[in-house]
């Protein structure tokens, strides 16, 4: 049997792990409770521990492992795999996480950020296959993005590339999390989605978010809205077209700078379909140029709750072999 | 003495051409108008004459010249060296200049758009020297775009991509030409700069241009705004202002998404000098991440009303040695 590679998604609650074969399949997977609190030492250890869970799963032990991918939240440097101080890890500073997992593994250990591996995992075995260049948008609390050129992740002189949450769509617009004004984030995140329709809601609008969120629009979440149009609710689908629309809007951007054969969507609003697409890809077509506009897929992600391991691995796969 | 390299500008009004060193000095150089009336074979003719000459006056003979690069107004297609219809170029519609030219002189011949094409001249040998990663806008009746990422073009899959000037800065904003809405360019290309003017003289502004339009502000130019700076005109320098902070969002956006080493602007309103400037790298950077934004030098052009002929010779050398 040809060797194996490993991809592991340090989330904030729980890493989830795979062996994964050369030709793209998963063989044996894993998720465990991430236990942030105990610190960086203690999450080194279950990721170790669970690396070894899945090879031995396999049939397999170390020394069948090329190497290992991790996917972990910025701000980082991916060449020396260290993490600064992502939010949700508490009391990681500055921690050099590709080295200490290699103490613990003997094996070469690869980190990226997450946004970057879940691009890269779609272009190797998702919606992205068989495309040179595309552009993957995870639409969470935040908007993070992934860029592949000719097959190559783009990194930038810093690694910091790839921000496509922080377009600007709008000058003088709502204010970002990053301290700007009228990033794409702002308006098309899900807490930007969650915004668009509190401010609806205030000037009036009727709708069922008003019973779905119990009367406290401090609770109104993304899949109440998802549900409230799915049940029919108009102000609730309204919220989804604007928010498409945004995000057509800088999509219209990656077209006419980067001309990608495809740009993908991932995460829990994607649950919307059509409503969400159609407005995307309307405002992207009618905002870009004709040539590349008629190009560019614009299409759901393909790998799910996988994208993070696959990615994850993929990534650890192409560094190793010096494609990456 | 080693091989050499030709560059032609084709503009609609003249024809510059250059015998270039492979160390990039210009050996020998020509300009003659472009007799555009003539129709394309009429002007392929002036320019295969002109490369000649240049060659000739430089002591040497066609055999010496490895490849002649010619920079071209879109829309075309690079890689087969089509010209479509450019719309100072009248008569043309696909025209094989690349085949066309190389019947003529017996060299290799390759075309690139014109903003490509000073954007590599400006990475080969203008103010880009030294990076891998950067970015052109040319600020005139458009904003070009071009982008060098890892030393090379950016292409994209069509041959369409570094359209900078139709990023999306404002979403509802000024209709532009493309027909889409917030264009870039539709606030930072010179046209754009002189309607911001108006617009402002037409709420009421007191201002010299009134004096150096001679009263009708059809008539209104870039040049009389950057005159009217020079001055003292103190509207006209908020003019520059809104026009370096409009470019200030689009460079942020760039940032973001490219983290580039450099981004270098060209064209006559780069006169305008540190007004300009300063407006664009203080809105940058109060719009960018710090660390991509920090990294990020914000320049003016380094090869003025040689990047033309200096670029298509790079792109020449480049694409003829394989590294493009």
């Amino acid at each position: 049997m040809s060797k194996i590679v490993v991809g592991i998604d340090l989330g904030g609650t729980n890493v989830k792990t795979a062996a994964v074969s050369q030709d793209k399949k998963i063989l044996t997977q894993d998720s465990r409770p991430t236990a942030a609190e105990n610190g960086p030492e203690a999450v080194m250890d279950v990721m170790a521990q669970a690396v070894k869970d899945v090879v031995r799963d396999a049939g397999l032990s170390l020394e069948d492992v090329t190497a290992v991918g991790i996917g972990a939240p910025g701000p980082m440097n991916w060449q020396t795999g260290i993490v600064y101080s992502p939010p949700n890890l508490p009391g990681w500073r500055n921690v050099p996480l590709a080295e200490s997992m290699f103490k613990r593994l003997n094996v070469p250990c690869y980190v990226d950020n997450d946004a970057n591996v879940a691009c890269f995992g779609e272009y190797w075995s998702g919606a992205g296959q068989g495309v040179d260049t595309m552009c993957l948008l995870t639409l969470g609390t935040g908007v993070g993005g992934g860029i592949v050129i000719n097959g190559e992740l783009l990194r930038g002189i810093d690694g910091t590339a790839a921000e496509i949450g922080h377009l600007k769509v709008m000058r003088g617009g709502r204010m970002c999390g990053c301290g700007s004004e009228g990033c794409l984030e702002a308006y098309a995140s899900v807490t930007g989605q969650v915004r668009t329709a509190k401010e609806g809601i205030a000037a009036g609008q009727e709708t069922l978010l008003t019973e779905l969120s119990g009367g406290d629009f401090e609770n109104l979440t993304g899949k109440m809205i998802t549900e409230a149009e799915n049940q029919g609710d108009s102000f609730a689908r309204w919220v989804t077209h604007e928010t498409g629309m945004w995000l057509g809007i800088g999509v219209a951007s990656l077209i006419n700078l980067l001309n990608p054969e495809r740009i993908i969507f991932s995460g829990g609003m994607i649950a919307s379909g059509d409503s969400l697409f159609s407005a995307i890809r309307e405002t992207a077509r009618a905002n870009a140029f004709e040539v590349p506009g008629k190009r560019c897929e614009i299409l759901p992600a393909g790998l799910g709750a996988d994208a993070g391991v696959m990615g994850s691995a993929a990534c650890a796969l192409a560094r190793h072999t010096g494609e990456l």
